[in-house]
């Protein structure tokens, strides 16, 4: 694909710095000693899945059963499903344990465990999801009785072996420095200490990217499983995950129309393309930070960029009072915008374009 | 498909509530005087397109050559392209009109015209949108040297015509009653009426489902094109434009478990389901309303809802803080979501199923 004169958003994947920030995470497990099983939940691509496979991994997590099936279908057996469990998924996991897929769920109730005994055809792992205040799914991390009752439970499972615990604290994802993160995932690590302690050998998984970003050492962790750190985008540089020269994921977006009072750049990208998520910035949201298309092939941070404050279904506006900035956008036909939140705005597109103009083949929607 | 057991969040279209939507803006178009051109973005779909088939339309609206390519492939060929025509669209484009399109372009600029004359196999119809201070794209509405410019550059122009002026003020979607929309929307039907008069038989149209929702005459607009009413949804209902009882699209949303300090049910529907488009109510955001499976088939505004408080890419969390009402939905297998931006939404699924089960295919992202 030509990418001076695309017709539309085109989401752009840069080789390079992704194949770097797996190799660093990669490196960064084997030298703490903890597994990585990587999430592929912001990918969702087969190809960029198999540049994992250049390093030795223990398997990898998903979102969904759908998700689980199409990365079986490249090759993938040892699947960890990293939301909870729910009856009606019984015969996408038994279609799944079919075709020798090595499954873990996360089951986090006991009646899910006598469930599963009673429906699945083969036998599958279990994480149990501990809850260390995040207050969304899970066990309450000091609920050390109903652990245990779910422990002991699933040891009678003729289906289910326990596995370990995961715990995903994902306030990190509103922290804004390595020390906020820290603090945060403190009661996480905690949590994880004490259960090591009552469960030995359990695996101890941890899945947020500004955690597994930041840290250098996970004990009493046994196992990372970190999703967005593959292309990290504008929130992690914001969390203090990462900085620019970082992100992987941009998306090319051309250049609509420029206007005066206010001056502002209007791009042909919307919601439909980057999602509404966003960060605040002087007070005020930002849906995507952009710079002129000729920033790709240089270091982003040596360039001036220009938040997107307003966001529509497909129009994205840039407000720029600086003349000079605005001058020099305005006589550009495309812009290059580094997203809020790289795992939702993947999701919108087809397909990746790497910086080279090449198609990368990426899963479509459920 | 059956409802009562699905294995993923599934986006579901009430199709009386839809073809209702749909008979009551035909009648409120006729009734009016103006012309009915329907914005198809919304529901993005060949056979709810065929729905307006059973009234006479004067054609329909999208918002990229890639829509009008899918609608022009189930026979609609009277088509605007909502959106600012830029440069690299210019292939698209002239395939379109190969394919005998009749097209209307947005062209804000002289330069556009240059361009489309040097590059059009064959004509097109020019809308020239008008900005009315919702500051996003469009010649400011109260800029009439532009204006006659720009409309007697285009009447010099071998392959454009004028048409008409477009406004779409966005600022009524910020609105919280029937009158706040009016106040917001009459600066755009002065500014209709001023170049009613300079440019006489130009067409007039009004693009924002609120106005076209609540207001019953148009003058002197000549044409609405709304686009949002087909489905409706929370923000709908909240600024003004229908009541819960109009919404024709729900996701029906696997609960995955409940818990307790705080009690909260956590369904299966993220961000990459409903996106993260959102509502202020009570001081906090919503992403949409729940509702227990079975209010799909009675009046929901005599259920009793609870909003989704957070999200994350899968994982939807609705706070119950009333026991009654926390132990009735978390004995249940799903829960039944008004989202909070349908046109969001949509985008997000492959397909819509009826109420009754039924597959309703579309078209899906670019």
């Amino acid at each position: 694909m030509n990418l001076d004169s695309v017709n539309r958003p085109i989401a752009i994947v840069d080789e390079d710095i992704c194949r770097r920030n797996i190799e660093i995470m990669v490196r960064k497990a084997s030298k703490a000693g903890v597994k990585f099983r990587p999430h592929f939940k912001t990918h969702q691509s087969a190809e960029i899945g198999n540049w994992f496979r250049d390093h030795d991994s223990d398997g990898i997590t998903v979102s969904t059963p759908e998700m689980a099936a199409y990365f079986m279908n490249d090759g993938w057996k040892n699947i960890t499903i990293a939301f909870p469990f729910y009856h009606s998924q019984i015969n996408q996991i038994n279609g799944l344990l079919a075709k020798s897929a090595d499954l873990r769920l996360f089951v986090n109730n006991l009646d899910c465990v006598s469930f599963l005994d009673s429906k699945l055809n083969r036998p599958v792992k279990i994480y149990i999801e501990i809850d260390a205040g995040y207050n969304r799914t899970g066990v309450p991390s000091d609920d050390f009785t109903a652990l245990d009752m779910l422990v002991k439970k699933i040891g009678k499972s003729k289906k289910c072996t326990f596995h370990g615990f995961y715990v995903h604290d994902g306030r990190t994802y509103r922290a804004g420095s390595g020390n906020e993160i820290k603090n945060i995932i403190k009661p996480s690590f905690e949590a994880l200490k004490k259960l090591k302690e009552d469960f030995a050998g359990a695996e101890l998984s941890v899945g947020d990217t500004p955690s597994c970003s930041t840290l250098d050492t996970f004990s009493p962790a046994t196992e990372i499983s970190p999703g967005n750190f593959v292309f990290y985008d504008l929130m992690q540089v914001n969390i203090g995950s990462c900085s620019l020269k970082d992100v992987a994921y941009f998306l090319i977006c051309p250049i609509a129309e420029s206007n005066h009072s206010p001056s502002r750049v209007v791009i042909h990208g919307g919601a439909v393309h980057f999602s509404k998520d966003y960060i605040t910035v002087g007070n005020t949201p930002s849906f995507g930070l952009a710079f002129s298309r000729e920033s790709m092939s240089s270091n982003l941070v040596q360039t001036n960029g220009h938040h997107i404050r307003a966001l529509s279904q497909e129009h994205g506006t840039i407000p720029i009072s600086n003349q000079q900035d605005f001058d020099s956008l305005k006589s550009r036909d495309q812009v290059l915008v580094c997203p809020v939140h790289s795992c939702l705005s993947a999701n919108l597109f087809r397909n990746y374009v790497t910086t080279n103009g090449r198609i990368i083949n990426k899963r479509v929607l459920s």
